[in-house]
């Protein structure tokens, strides 16, 4: 199997740093990188671009609402018509970053509050997925799988990366669990790296009832906040090569 | 002689509103518009696009400082390294805004103070057009002729259009007369007509000392951000045409 | 009657304006003044309170959301521990710009989306009472009538003042009929004015199906936003007086 | 000898943090709190707020340019009509947030670049004076001695704190040796510890030349933003109660 790892990188601004940027570049294949509204800025985004490039990394854009205050995570309600434009932003000014710098944005994903809600809200699904469309139909979408960003993703005829969150529990429709339920999130990496060598094994995910999901995966989350979760990290990496499996960035799998 | 007209729209941000770019866009031909930096907003460059775009107006980057707050008026003292990326940050956004709607941006000017300081600073007027070059060489740069701006956008091979601002004083030098000295600034709308019709049958602007000025003019300046500086602009362009001139967009000026 | 004209002011930002603040200063007694989130900037607060001085009108504070770009009308799901935080902010800077100024703040409201979410969450409109009462239990707090929002703000022991919407229609059980229902934004000024004529020889505002709605108003909103909408606020205050009621800022009604 | 031991705090904005806050709380007397322009905002204010009135430190705003960006670290011309308002507003928001939690703001200093513009530009200095002064006389200034600042808060009658910043070299005037020339700023802990305790039992800093400087010396600034320097202050903090002082807030040495 060729597998992707991805992480949500160039999250900083200003003089503010969220992450070991450098560290997770030498092991996920894959940044989706701040775009300046809920995190990032011009300065970050360059250099998280040149860093990419440098470790062979694929990049994408990492669009979230306008609210650096709240990182994005904060449900807002916009009128869908304008925020089909700061998407379309936000994946200009990260495509203009890359140009510059040599490299090429070849992937995308919704970020915090705007990212769950285009998971359960058709209309907004639809709209995310026309402007991204309106911007390059080319750009491969991280989607979590069975949810209406998915599908509005798929039905415009989209290439989508699923994505594997190997510390959240799913139920037996592949949705994941929602935080604050038990189980939902698994935080012992141990049990998070055998999540991820149970999937390997058997090409599916089981869910929180012992259900096997069997929709192809082609991309693992990793995160990189803490020392701790870039370890993780580099586990999940190490787990993958020693199963036999290949890593490969986004665009090397979905060609 | 053919000539554009060029003028600074989209500067509004959220609800508020600077100018009637409606009214200019059915005067002028090329548009600068700003990137939401110091003004202007992805909704409002969207729509300043499809305006354009729907009148046969030009479109360019109107570039500034990230000061909303002040409008880009104010100089700050930015790391030039730092400086360069934001450059091509809002370049990206245009550029992609553009693209996402069907038009094309084919120049780029600077606002406000970062244009001021651009005219007299070497380094920076080097950095500016290195990060316009690594971004599109092909971008036409508006330019005020006889200054760094000028010189280093030509040193590095890109097509300039040198502007006349018909409302300003020139010295026997072709710079601008500063701002707050006696005849700076000409604010009779007759006198500033009365200027363009000279320079349309002369082919130079005369100085304030009466020196004829002879540096090639590709576009003219015009306001609109008050309803006089609207009629201004429709008399600019009545007499251009009655003068038996051609008015077209940069981009078919320049090729 | 003693009754007071109340005004949202203060609304632009930088190089941006809103209405015209300066006629309206002549025509109401209390202002509602945007405190740097949703609108206004130290610059505007400082110079409308210094108008609102020389007018011997009232101020306040208008708290919304941190939304510029939305102008504070739009729903952000802000956890309401840290809301608390950002309207005792806001609540701050206003009362130490008008300390600077030689005036005093007397009375606060909420704007927009924030406002009307108070008027229906109960959870919210306590937490916002809360908060203005750990700044200043003595301010006067703008409601409308028989809201979540004004319970919360008498059960707390704080003053209130009912505002009048002269042209918004309200229900049986005077609550506002929604926006986009029939009937419910009143158009026409002369009709406008005639709810206030019908208000002050009544003492009852007239439901939408005729009800005679008996809750005690102190102030009523006067908008600035438009040319005709000054004129409207002019002839509300020439009735008044003509009609014999005398025309008070909130401070000196609810004494 | 009663001194002060000061800290920048509060300097993170929304996810963001700098420095451990809380450590530092435990050991320095009087906490300087960014008030949202350069850094900060009301929930970090809060928290810092209560978290100094816990560990019975005293609280001063920091006030900086509104550059989130370039934390408050770069030149901005600002009108200086302008500029006052912003320090007012910055010095009413923390008042705000203090009173609502039961402190009281009883200092203030210049931050980044506004405050080092603060020691040359007289004009700016003056205006800056003015416009604590207009919010409250009565407020403790932070200074470096010997400044256009320091000069224009003992001209309005202000009191001063002068600050001992251990980690710099002093000219023979009393000035701070520029950052970039040699020995500008000294780095190892223990020649920093050392210099604090030659100023104890001398009463006097030694200039980069050997001149003995005999301005009186308020507070000492520690800074915590790598654990590094928290043991610094640490260090410093128990040197100065072994060589027999005592340390206490400013508003208990400048009473």
């Amino acid at each position: 199997m060729k597998i992707d790892l991805n992480s949500d990188l160039g999250e900083g601004f200003g003089p503010y740093t969220i992450g070991d940027d450098e560290a997770l570049l030498k092991i996920v294949t894959s940044a989706n990188i701040a775009c300046g509204y809920h995190a990032g800025d011009a300065v970050i985004m360059d250099r998280t671009v040149r860093a990419a490039l440098a470790n062979g990394a694929d990049i994408g854009a990492h669009v979230g609402f306008p609210d650096r205050l709240g990182f994005g995570r904060r449900p807002m309600m916009m009128d869908l018509a304008e925020l089909e434009k700061h998407v379309i932003y936000q994946l200009g000014a990260l495509a203009g970053i890359a140009k510059a710098a040599g490299h090429k944005m070849t992937h995308m994903n919704f970020h915090g509050a705007l990212g769950n809600m285009a998971f359960v809200e058709k209309d907004l699904a639809e709209m995310l997925v026309d402007a991204v469309a309106s911007f390059d139909p080319d750009l491969i979408l991280l989607c979590l799988a069975n949810t209406e960003f998915s599908r509005a993703a798929e039905n415009k005829g989209f290439r989508t990366a699923n994505v594997f969150l190997a510390d959240r529990a799913y139920d037996d429709h592949g949705i994941l669990v929602k935080r604050g339920l038990p189980g939902a999130v698994i935080k012992d990496p141990l049990a998070v790296t055998e999540r991820v060598r149970q999937f390997l094994s058997d090409g599916a995910i089981i869910s929180i009832n012992g259900k096997r999901l069997t929709t192809p995966i082609h991309t693992i989350l990793v995160h990189g906040d803490t020392p701790g979760s870039v370890n993780l990290a580099k586990s999940i990496r190490t787990l993958i090569k020693a199963e036999g499996h290949e890593i490969a960035p986004l665009s090397k799998i979905l060609v």
